[in-house]
């Protein structure tokens, strides 16, 4: 999508490679909203570990890197003994999926970039082939948020209100995001609307990330507390909620997304407003039976007992951090303890429809379907 | 309630009156949780000034900072001329009412404690009985508080897990608070539970005074984000919710409160979850007709985009700040508005109870029963 740095607006992915000098390229995430940096890895090793330390986040985008960092890996590969480059590129898998072990999307990337490159007689040729599949896998996720934006900006028509949760935007995909998709497409459609964005705490992904989003690609929008889309529901000020989601079951069309997307979805139901969710068809779970078996992960407690932001005015200066460097604030009382679940889950029935690339169906009808969606 | 300072634990008000310095001493309340300090005013302008500048919060609280301001200004009076006194007892009036000029409660207080006034014929009497009248009205503020208590506290059974939202603590009131008196009565009735407060952002009042309050008083507690309650319902973590209130209308038993509340009164329904509302009967609004006039107080965007913290560790360290002052940090996009509703309304239907000193009543109940309730 566009970022617009003084006069200058240009269109990035979150992740491209340069064949010229072997480098993967990625945005630095973890200094959004206040500081715009490109990040260009040197080799496989840089790669992975920007996988781990979070300069690259949201599923989609990590699996793409993970490819990338495939072919970058093997490409460094000198000589022309198969055997070892074989073993060479074994090492460069595991090093990669090793950075974030609990991850399924960056392994399901480089298996497809390993099965492509499988096809080469010759390192030469296996080398080729590691690039141009790493290419393909990344254009095919962009194209997956395309067809998803296809059918999901048919939803919003001129004046709604959208409200949407936590970032599933361009940044946490190669491009256009998976909610944000069918924003970006009405936008470019030439529609006029509205979005909300909630805050999404403890980790603000809403306010810092898909807030900067919309700011950068002129979509009108407000941010608001997680405690304010009731409010605004009832006074009849949002019409349509889109969220995405980590994992969808296709058995029983139970979502799990960031905690706090049941909640929105009970209000959405409450005051009859239509509640979809925005994902690919990698994001379905055909073997999970119930909602209640998705783990849910405990983060931890000083998340929610405080906030990370940059110090900002005259008044103050942080010493030992640089312009626009974030900084943790103790907000909560230090003797407290927190709870901080980071997922919930959401049933079926609170969910007008899931919006995939394959079109718009109603959770139930994912599993009597499940041969046409790739299970 | 108690306050524990190094080894030392003591009972406070958050606002009480010392003759022989004609001195109202307060909790400086924008410190907490990271700091707990008294300020002692010296004189009426002074007192007015911390309630402007919201040294103290909560209705009660002001209201009997206010009945103790207007009190130590005619204390401070020389003389016997009983028209200068009167007039310098209106000049005492105005200032005081105009650090807050939308609050009813410092209003009403203050009228108390001059119509007990007007009872004495020097100015001697004058005074005493004013010192008389703002004792009297901090006294019953405590008992009203200590009947909602005793009310509430039985339902707060052994091993229950309580919500509570934002702060109606004791350091909204001049003791025990609101919502919170069910919690502490329970605790000194030696019933075990444990309490979960909603960390309620923007201004994060559940994890700063809330959680702060209930750790003083050692009652088991963990703070969570505002999103987490759903799921925490869903699975069965969560069995009783009660909230205070800014309004209740008798008429119709609608209840306005900080923003979020509806919220959690939606998922409770859904949850089959009881939902308390707890106020003193001052709160009662028996003149407006619908939920929907009650005018909704949009708050400033930085809010929303932010949040108050200290800095803490030593790889930072803010210049120009003490220790443990707290600093603002930019969190949320810089270039995105936000919408900062203060309050929501909650429909009646929503709510199990609201408890009363007068008892625990229906939503509906309270029209009916209006004469008894003081209208």
């Amino acid at each position: 999508m566009n970022v617009t740095l003084g006069h200058h607006t240009r269109h990035y992915r979150t992740v491209w490679f340069e064949a010229k000098t072997n480098r993967v390229h990625l945005i630095e995430q973890r200094l959004l909203p206040h500081r715009f940096e490109i990040v260009a890895t040197r080799d496989f090793r840089e790669t992975a570990r920007a996988i781990r330390d979070m300069i690259v986040r949201g599923a989609p985008a990590i699996a793409a890197t993970a490819a990338y960092g495939l072919a970058q890996g093997v490409l460094a590969f000198r000589g022309s003994n198969l055997d070892r480059f074989t073993a060479h590129a074994e090492s460069v898998y595991q090093t990669i999926k090793s950075a974030r072990p609990t991850a399924v999307d960056p392994v399901n990337a480089m298996n497809q970039v390993r099965a492509v490159m499988a096809g080469g007689e010759t390192v030469g040729e296996q080398q080729a082939l590691a690039l141009a599949a790493a290419e393909q896998f990344a254009n095919e996720s962009v194209e997956h948020c395309r067809a998803i934006g296809r059918h999901g900006a048919a939803l919003i028509r001129r004046g709604l209100n959208v409200l949407t949760h936590c970032n599933a935007g361009w940044l946490a995909c190669v491009d256009l995001g998976t909610a944000t998709a069918p924003i970006y497409t009405a936008q470019a459609q030439g529609r006029k609307f509205h979005v909300f964005c909630d805050e999404t705490r403890p980790r603000c992904q809403g306010s810092t990330l898909t807030a900067w989003e919309l700011a950068q690609q002129g979509v009108p929008h407000h941010v608001i507390a997680d405690n304010a889309a009731g409010h605004l529901m009832q006074r009849g000020e949002i019409d349509l909620v889109i969220v995405g989601s980590d994992r969808v079951l296709g058995r029983t069309g139970e979502v799990a997304n960031k905690i706090g997307t049941y909640t929105k979805a009970v209000l959405a139901h409450r005051h009859g407003i239509p509640f979809y969710v925005a994902i690919p068809l990698s994001t379905i779970d055909w073997t999970l039976k119930r909602g209640f078996d998705i783990p849910i992960e405990e983060r931890e407690e000083a998340e929610v007992l405080g906030a990370w932001g940059v110090v900002r005015g005259s008044r103050f200066k942080v010493q030992g951090s640089k312009l626009g460097q974030r900084v943790f604030v103790q907000v909560g009382n230090p003797t407290s303890g927190a709870r901080n679940p980071g997922f919930d889950v959401t049933p079926p029935e609170l969910i007008t429809g899931i919006i995939t690339p394959a079109g718009i169906l109603k959770p139930k009808e994912l599993w009597p379907r499940r041969r046409e969606l790739g299970w």
